[in-house]
């Protein structure tokens, strides 16, 4: 803990009070006296650090439960509610938000789709109308969203502009983040889909386990998010995990090849029914996969690696079979290889926990 | 610092003596004043302290400067040559030792040329006579030896085993870790040669002010090594940095069509004279290293890459130009591309690196 000189009030009490709400938090309920013994800090200096967070509006005092004789001791719990974080995906087809509380948990969810050649304002105001949509819907007064994440493909630097798109019209240079904060006066944040999508999956996914992650988000064009201890590794500028871009690698023509005629859901669907045709085609795109997965694999030599993406990651065992074994051929130490549980909501996911970061660091200081 | 409870004299006896010792290692010399001031310690206890590290052989007293009057203030200096570490690359075509002192300032080195296909037992027999012959050789007593740290090609998990050779006969299963330290009945470690180079580089080459560095050192068969934050990331089973083994990067067909009939040396030096031959197939090989070394760039987006390896980094401008050319073209976001400054010794002298690490943190208790 740091050390404080006696003089140093107003510091010694942001420190009590961050002390106190952390393991209030913790705790879910408890009562001052219980405060005291976790905190180590005197009755009254829990008191008054109680009272400056009740005015705050983030405890809220706990009725006593009925039927208690005599005089109950008085109960605090930390309130979830008292601020919340928009997560959500801006994508080529779609967005998807996600609204939760400070405790992590999402309240609503909403979806739109959009088209793949929308101009950037349009995309923007589509976004716009379905965060709304979400937060109105759930009843969540505007000035209690204290922070908005969202996640896009292409690359998106540490401010949380976007600096190079190769597939959303009008998107490179688009600064994501400020667009973001703008829909509620709040702060705004933006990073690559697929590192979202890997922060997510750690969070509540697969990877809850796992220390080095790499993370593959497979679509119309792949990208990956790479966790090394734990943390998200983003790169010099925001590049990391782009190999998706190399040529050689030939992800995209896999990708194009693989739903020349049909859905990437049928076709999984017909190649597990053990349709030729189909299973070729998976047995292609699988290679190409793991090409690229391989890249990355050779590179980190992560405990786990994770495929993502909705429609993609659900089809199971038909994509995941050839994939782990052509990673057998190409590594000369392959991770374990699973898929994401978390369907078309990993990227917002992902979005939650890093507004829900910033959140805890910068309001209230608890990381 | 730890907070130590008044009673814990033998902890808090230590913790003085770490502090004391770190203090005298920066400064080099101090007069028993000086490292009471630093150190925060009483003027009993730093005397108390340095007659200890003086019983040990880790500092000794400085004699006063001749022609000075009165009576001077003693002095007390770090004896760097206290003990020393040896850090050696065994290669497929040769031994590197270098013998250092406690400040990591190389005293010795020395080479011997090795086959491709010797026998394990062969390998490091010449390996151990070329270690002794470098200590002896300088002089230094063999207890006086605290740690071995050996590089070697292929994938070297934690412990210091060999799990995975391609190139050196027999080398698959080797503990090598065990059998360096078994030389001078000491601590013995090993790691990955381009490891240890990108450690070293890090340490004292060109990538002293970079934080996250992709190092390829480039020969027969290229390795890479992948410093994130500037710690070492040698990754779950010690295969980061193993590009070089998928066959799509083909490092291995380039290298070998660039020295088919010549020495690397002599190719680059007629590349370097216009030679027309000589640039193509230059050129060829330049473009296979950018591809895998973009594989690497997309997956971490270093702040650096550096190229590395006796023979090849000193090709100078005749490789590095194309290939910075070429990853130009392949990565979204290329970063600085340099040569190592560190000829044929990085691999050793990241070695005497990762057993100073060793002998710093388990013998000195400095880290």
């Amino acid at each position: 803990m740091t050390e404080l000189r006696p003089g140093d009030a107003s510091l010694l009490r942001k420190v009590n009070t961050q002390v106190t709400l952390r393991a209030l938090r913790r705790e879910g309920v408890a009562t001052l006296t219980r405060l005291g013994r976790i905190t180590g800090l005197s009755r009254q200096t829990v008191e008054a650090v109680l009272d400056e967070l009740g005015e705050r509006g983030y405890i809220r005092e706990i009725p006593p439960d009925e039927g208690v004789m005599g005089r109950p001791a008085r109960r605090y719990g930390f309130r979830a509610d008292a601020g919340h974080v928009v997560g959500l995906e801006v994508g080529g087809d779609g967005v998807v938000v996600a609204l939760a509380d400070l405790n992590g948990d999402v309240v609503a969810w909403e979806r739109a789709e959009l088209g793949d050649d929308m101009a950037a304002h349009e995309r923007i105001e589509a976004a716009r109308d379905t965060v709304l949509k979400c937060v109105n819907g759930a009843g969540v007064a505007h000035k209690r969203i204290w922070a908005v994440a969202a996640g896009t493909p292409g690359i998106v630097d540490r401010t949380g502009r976007v600096t190079l798109s190769l597939t959303l019209p009008g998107w490179t240079g688009l600064d994501l983040a400020e667009v973001a904060g703008r829909w509620f006066g709040c702060r705004g944040l933006a990073a690559n889909d697929a590192n979202l999508a890997a922060l997510a999956e750690h969070w509540r996914g697969s990877a809850r386990h796992a220390s080095d992650i790499v993370y593959v988000l497979i679509g119309h064009r792949a990208g990956a998010g790479i966790l090394i201890g734990g943390r998200l590794h983003r790169g010099r500028s925001g590049a990391a995990g782009e190999i998706g871009t190399l040529r050689q690698v030939g992800w995209e023509a896999a990708a194009r090849d693989l739903v020349k005629d049909a859905s990437a859901a049928e076709v999984f669907e017909a190649a597990s029914k053990g349709d030729h045709e189909a299973r070729e085609r998976v047995e292609r795109y699988a290679e190409h996969l793991a090409v690229g997965a391989s890249a990355l694999i050779l590179t980190v030599d992560p405990d786990l690696l994770v495929l993502g993406g909705g429609g993609y990651s659900q089809a199971g065992d038909v994509l995941l079979e050839p994939v782990r074994r052509h990673l057998a051929e190409l590594c000369v130490s392959a991770p374990e290889a699973v898929a994401s549980t978390l369907g078309d909501e990993g990227v917002a996911l992902g979005a939650v926990r890093l507004a829900l970061d910033h959140v805890e660091r910068e309001v209230l200081g608890l990381q």
